[in-house]
């Protein structure tokens, strides 16, 4: 097992680091120090590693323009219904940035996209990551200094596991998650050839602006959102359920059900699975439904990779209790991706 | 062992769920996001499953009217007296709804009948629901907010365990319950005929207003609250003593005297036994005297069912201060339903 | 193992109980809410049981007036001096109980003389009494609400182990002790013939007013306050030393060596051995040189029994700093009492 | 295993004392209470104990003039640039002494150079002691009530355990280290003919004023700073690199990779090893460059000891983030120091 740090550039006084892991396996991960991402996951094959992830083509395009490809993403992940938040007699308002509503936390700057400081550890079971961060008061309006460390560690077993702890000195709402988009046939793939399996009877139906819809959540059963058996992606992607078309594919939060394997995703061409696993409440999987024409998404393409994002489901109520975190509270979510290969 | 999720309803844009868990047994636990409530308790029988607990008819009258039926209460169970909170020089003055106290914490909103967030795991040697609330602070006139975790969990040797977590971030007063109340032969058994065991050498006797009676704590001894060793519920239930009598049966604390089992319910009809056990100083036992005739309790009557409530004795003095709960203090209440048949 | 109450006084509303520990051998501690009080602690005789504490007589006694006998003591044991603590810019006065100083946290009120809730657990290796208080902010001049735990526990080794712990809301002083004083061949003994070993070899010298003198600590080497190697203590209340002669007796800090075993009583009458070992920082040895003579003190005479007080050293440095108790820091302290006979 | 205490001065009513830690090969070390600093590590030989660190001539010595030799150095350790901390909207001014910078704290006190409260334990595998310090709000204005408590402890396999804990009430900057400088072969000696393997492929490069140069992190591949694999101090310290030749030695941070050893130093002349171990970020090396002529150092000169300092690195960045504590936050540094010989 080895880490090696490589330095790629220093931004206004930080240096930006790519960390490398891997593992007697051979299997390597690459981890950015630039929004505390997992910018690439190697697995060797027979023609050399190949990396499953839909990556950026390199570590200096992350800090280009604002994408959240692969990063850790928060305080609070995904929408906030009205850009409110409700507690008892209190109301705090954050920044609207997707219609109405506060997107991946609001403002220019998030956990995604900051310079996080990091430390190594080579251990005989394993090789570790830990990144640090300390998001002030008021940073996007949220309350409360919140001090948060990101642990990536990758074992023998072949295992990566992402781990966020976080303490706050006043009751806030933290509801991070990362945003990997897995591309499981490696470079040039599509996911539309891969089978996902979803331990979720239930998934959160949303409206035409990505928010939960009013009537809450529905069963999957019957629906083009039923991956409880695996089912091949493209075949799902070419449904012609509203939802899906309108948006070219899924962006849905599903309710898991607590057994251990959280999802699954598995190649058809090649005997790859990822087995996915988490403490969280739901997966919100996104299939990459298009990308703007930037410069460093020139490569990318719609469903070159889905994002299956563990943290608690979006909701439309204004409380958001299960998002928040209050002093003395020690926040703790583990997600745990394996490959086999 | 499995568990299921049946949504039943949304209610003001909040889902209302019943969450199922059950063990290699066939013993099934039907749990409700409303109220963080224990709604059924069923074990199989050679004529399908029996529910042991008195419950509502159906998941969706829980929301109809407020009952306690089940629920997670708080933030203090039972009475405080006058309203009232001594703590130094600070008073605190709670809702009086209660004559001039506040019963189940005052106010139109307690634990008991708002929707609470879950997360479900199904682990090897367990399945189990976490439901979180968050308590705003001045809710009910009770400062700090405080973070609420409520676990239930079912392994496969039939026991039903109850957790609750909790911490704030100011001083406060925290001394919930769960308000189950047993009925072991089943629907349209009456609890008179079974028998119950209570590790108590002490009861607090109470006044008309059901609270504490000043001169506090009595022994047990050559009185009809003597339950050391098992005895009729009936039987009891048929005493003259005027704290039985004028109330239709029992609604009183005793003290437990620490043993493993707290107390234990068999049945005389069914070979069937429930041990609880808990790491709180007290039961509440309340022998349900009597329902109103409203339409969600129509198949209810007195003595359907009873409620041995593990908290912390209520208490005439001021100071409250085994209520009490400390930023830095992490609450942790266990109670353990075990039941053979 | 057992644990019973026996409840033998309500004061202003408060129940006031005994609780009473047994093991398999036979050894009872008998302990009161009032002050979480060790009362007696009894070892089997051939002539019956035996207490080896210097007790009042009757359980009533301990509430009538303040003698500190057996109790938890605090917030801060022992004298502040100047009744003053200097923390950074901030001055805290306390209350001057004693010359210009404060003895036991000063005020009439302190941790001994008030009733704590409490609650049992009848293990299968120990019988176990928790004691809750909550001790509110400003309290005798002390900033912060402190929640008090003081545990008491029974084994079949016949190890009595008294454990305290604490969070506070604010920075506040807090170093309690036990008051316990040991009469180890009965009642009717003295603690002349008992040897003592203490495991120190420094001890702090004492002023006219028992405050820790200006020098600091010293050698016990060569000195009265020698107890490397057992001793009788009635040779050592003979000194002409003028720090044990003008009291009658020892009324002096002992800094602990840190090994295992921190003091020893033995009985050079009876097969008896004490034990203690502790993670406090130093032992007070108090000789108990002399009683007032009010009635409930009647039978009790100078040397009838030894108090070793397991704390932080009082110290002459108003800064105070090891008796500091911060925010989110668990204080911890225990004792261990084990009888041989 | 053996602790002794040897009280060698009382400072303004403050005991100093020497504390002795012995195993049970006769491996030695000697430590005060004044600044938690590690006086001596002294190891058995043919002609009796000898002491590889760079101590002063006596105890004594220590208090006499601010040198940080072996001391516990705090809360922020190395230097903050511009004397100055910015969070979100906050920004925090300390005390300037390094040029416009504060090095070390700033302020005329520290927890170098104050003096702690201590307490031992012998146990069965280790001798500990703890000192525990309370650094108030504002001390060298940093916010904060800081509860510190450090801890060596030694054992049997010659390993001297050195952790830092702390806990603050309010969001503060917490980075402190240990400035042991250590002198392999003994007193007389001069580290230069001493080996030093680093596990670092980065270091920091630092300007006139040993702060991090602008540029950042960089490989020490091709470098003096290349101590990957183990060499010769004495070769290094002769190069022309102007960072090295201007301040006539080395002190600058290496990042470190993560593995079990971070650093060893070897002896040519003896059979003697150092390893030393941590959970820490980066060590910052340091060479003893110099030292002034004051009485208490006459006889140190320059490279008579290395100091190896394990803490996160110092930074450019006004955010300081690796180095902030919050409330509810468990700071836990831990250093090992092994010797083999």
């Amino acid at each position: 097992m080895s880490i090696k740090i490589n330095k790629y550039d220093n931004l206004n006084g930080h240096d930006l680091c790519e960390i490398i892991l891997e593992n007697k396996h051979g299997v390597r991960i690459s981890l950015l120090n630039y929004g505390a991402t997992l910018e690439k996951f190697e697995i060797p094959t027979k023609h050399g590693h190949e990396n499953i992830l839909m990556s950026l083509k390199k570590p200096e395009d992350y800090s280009k323009e604002r994408n959240f490809i692969g990063a850790t993403v928060g305080r609070v992940a995904g929408r906030i219904k009205d850009a409110r938040w409700e507690n008892g007699n209190q109301t705090v308002h954050f920044i609207a940035n997707n219609h109405q509503h506060t997107l991946h936390s609001g403002g220019k700057l998030g956990l995604d996209n900051q310079v996080w400081d990091f430390e190594l550890k080579n251990r005989n079971d394993k090789v570790e990551v830990s990144f640090y961060f300390l998001d002030p008061d008021l940073a996007n309006h949220f309350p409360g200094n919140v001090k948060i460390k990101v642990t990536y560690s990758l074992d023998n077993d072949n295992a990566l596991k992402y781990e966020i702890e976080a303490v706050s000195d006043q009751l806030t709402l933290f509801n991070p998650t990362n945003h990997t988009y897995f591309r499981l046939d490696g470079p040039d793939s599509s996911i539309e050839d891969l089978n996902l399996e979803l331990d979720a009877d239930y998934y959160l139906p949303v409206d035409d602006q990505t928010l939960p819809a009013e009537a809450g959540m529905a069963k999957v059963k019957g629906t083009v959102f039923d991956f409880r058996k695996s089912r091949r992606i493209g075949d799902a992607l070419k449904s012609d359920e509203h939802q899906v078309k309108v948006r070219n594919g899924f962006d849905h939060p599903f309710i898991l059900n607590g057994n251990k394997i959280a999802a699954t995703l598995t190649s058809n061409k090649n005997k790859r699975k990822l087995e996915i696993s988490t403490n969280a409440q739901a997966l919100v999987v996104f299939t990459a439904n298009g990308f703007p024409k930037t410069d460093v998404l020139s490569h990318l393409h719609a469903h070159d990779g889905i994002a299956l994002e563990a943290q608690a489901a979006p909701t439309n109520d204004p409380k958001l209790q299960m998002a928040s975190l209050v002093p003395g509270e020690k926040f703790h979510r583990i997600v745990k991706w394996k490959i086999s290969y």
